[in-house]
């Protein structure tokens, strides 16, 4: 989707066989960094973005020209500081921000992979991203961490590479999709590909692109990533710069005009086709799957200290599914904390303004540093 | 949608001032009856539906061939029991069962009215549907009851004619649509809008319709009506008919098929342009506002007897937005009775076969006949 020269990439050669059974090499993986990494190297960080997310964590983002996803909690002095820490994000393979996903150029066609590009999933994209610590010779990460599809990314990389990390904080996550997670993925794939100009994944360029499939896509997302409550302090039935009922289908209410601006803001930054592989990659996680049935397997090797988060106004990841990760950590004598903080603000809550968060990150990470 | 003969209408030659400030008259309501009226004309009950409803209460719709809505409440010794009961259910004025909507022929032009349909609310929907009593001869109604939409009219029909029924059920419903509620109605919305198909509300016929958008509405208010619970219980992650993973966009799971079957279903008995009708007039529904503000106002004359029903799976309307249902007429002083059914079916709760609610419902009915 962008191939500005803000982007920074890696090409690895090295083969990658991927869970689908096709092997890719020579693909672009993008990255970001914020930070120095010290003499010892062992001050780095592997970020691990979600859904909608990128490499660009902090500062300015130079697509979107906005703040990085992550900006509340990254950063000199925050939660996690990068005047101590080397902090690196990668933009997932799937992805539309540099990585090898659907809107890349195929070197043999000349055109954009669309469709063509392999069903992928998370285990395919730690196993990619595994190829930054060679590129930066860093032995052994300090953490890994990341919320949402992030965190799922924290449970594979520690379960693929048991001592490749000192510390891992998967936050707001789940070790498998609930069938109500997969329904609302596949009502945001239907959603895209109900649109025509979809036209199965064979479109030019953004400008052909299903744009309105994506942003109704990124809608019905939006809503699940904020608690009822937070949506009624919000908006409740606050109308749009109006003083009455306008009885037409325009956005009379406050609430509808904020979705309409989220799912229109989403499509000039976002590939369509990647939102369809990135779902499907979440869907198809199942940790325990991996492991003959049990979670707890994941860990058994693992010396990784880890530490758990969730909200307790997620209904997307509830807490009930963060505990179960605690669990089977404990059942495989892991070091593990835990916390569930309060917060009204929904899944959300992990990229928002929120004190006890941001503090319960920045008291682990440096105090097992 | 559907003219067939199968469909009872009477014209309302009445004018109707509607909320939007424009008048309708000579237009049908379309109806259907269970039971028998008795000489006393007092064991009437009148039914609201909810959105996805229609008149066709039990026995066999005669456009789907399947089951009426409500075939587990009403019939022959059932919780609504027709062998004592007459039990009357109009479709809503903007539905597509063969009351005034958009779907119907503009007499003047011989074309679709669409989006010239006027923006309708529950108040104009239920003024409409009074004149039922006048038709019938029925001074005064035994009960008004109905779920989600329909309690919303219930309670629109005791604060519009305060002594014109003596009993009254609303079920799983709420004085006034939450932010969220309105979120997820307008994403509906947006899918139908977004497919190109809908052409402004101007198509022509179902072949030509925004079935894609329509069918993607469907699947997003679907999976509100279910709880995490029963989708997790009825669905998880069950493959459909295969024993692996396809790595591609095809139904995997078997709650994705159970999805697109549903969205794949609702349009070929629902008109889109009614969709966008109806739900408008619920995010509009704002009963307390109608008497400044304060909810109990709207009951303040009324002798009807309530009984109010919520289920504890319910996230849609929850059983704390029935209880304000509760608190309201409790302030104005009227007769009324609460219960929260334990059932992890969520919203369609009351439309299922959960013996607690429709024993709650039979023995209420029966007791204060």
């Amino acid at each position: 989707m962008n191939t500005s020269k803000n982007i920074k990439k890696i090409i690895i050669k090295k083969p990658l066989k991927l869970d689908c059974g096709k092997t890719i090499d020579n693909y672009p993986l993008a990255y970001e960094t914020y930070g120095k990494l010290n003499k010892e190297k062992n001050n780095a960080i592997l970020v691990f973005h979600a859904l909608s997310g990128d490499q660009f964590v902090a500062g300015i983002n130079p697509v979107t020209n906005k703040n990085g996803w992550w900006s509340y909690a990254v950063g000199p002095d925050k939660a996690i500081d990068t005047n101590k820490f080397f902090v690196i994000c990668a933009n997932v393979i799937g992805g539309c921000l540099g990585s090898y996903g659907p809107s890349s150029i195929d070197a043999k066609t000349n055109k954009i992979v669309g469709t063509n590009f392999p069903v992928i999933t998370i285990n395919d994209m730690i196993n990619a991203q595994y190829n930054l610590l060679e590129f930066f010779e860093i032995d052994k990460l300090y953490s890994v961490l990341g919320g949402s599809m992030g965190g799922m990314q924290v449970l594979q990389f520690v379960a693929n590479f048991p001592n490749k990390t000192k510390t891992a904080i998967p936050i707001a996550c789940t070790a498998s999709h609930s069938a109500q997670n997969i329904a609302l993925n596949e009502l945001g794939r239907q959603a895209i590909m109900a649109d025509k100009n979809w036209n199965n994944g064979n479109y030019l360029n953004t400008k052909s692109s299903p744009k309105n499939g994506l942003a109704v896509a990124r809608m019905a997302a939006h809503i699940t990533y904020l608690s009822k409550k937070s949506l009624e302090d919000k908006f409740g039935r606050k109308l749009q710069e109006r003083d009455g009922l306008k009885f037409s289908f325009d956005a009379d209410f406050q609430i509808e005009s904020y979705l309409r601006y989220q799912g229109n803001a989403f499509v000039d930054r976002f590939d369509a086709n990647t939102y369809l592989y990135i779902t499907r990659a979440m869907d198809y996680f199942d940790l325990a799957k991996q492991y003959n049935g049990n979670l707890s397997n994941a860990f058994k090797n693992s010396k990784t200290k880890f530490f758990v988060i969730s909200f307790t106004s997620d209904w997307l990841y509830p807490t009930l599914e963060n505990k179960e990760i605690v669990i089977a950590l404990n059942a495989a004598g892991a070091d593990v904390g835990f916390i569930e903080i309060n917060s009204d603000k929904g899944h959300d809550s992990f990229l928002l303004d929120v004190p006890d968060f941001l503090s319960s990150v920045k008291n682990f990470l440096e105090a097992n540093y």
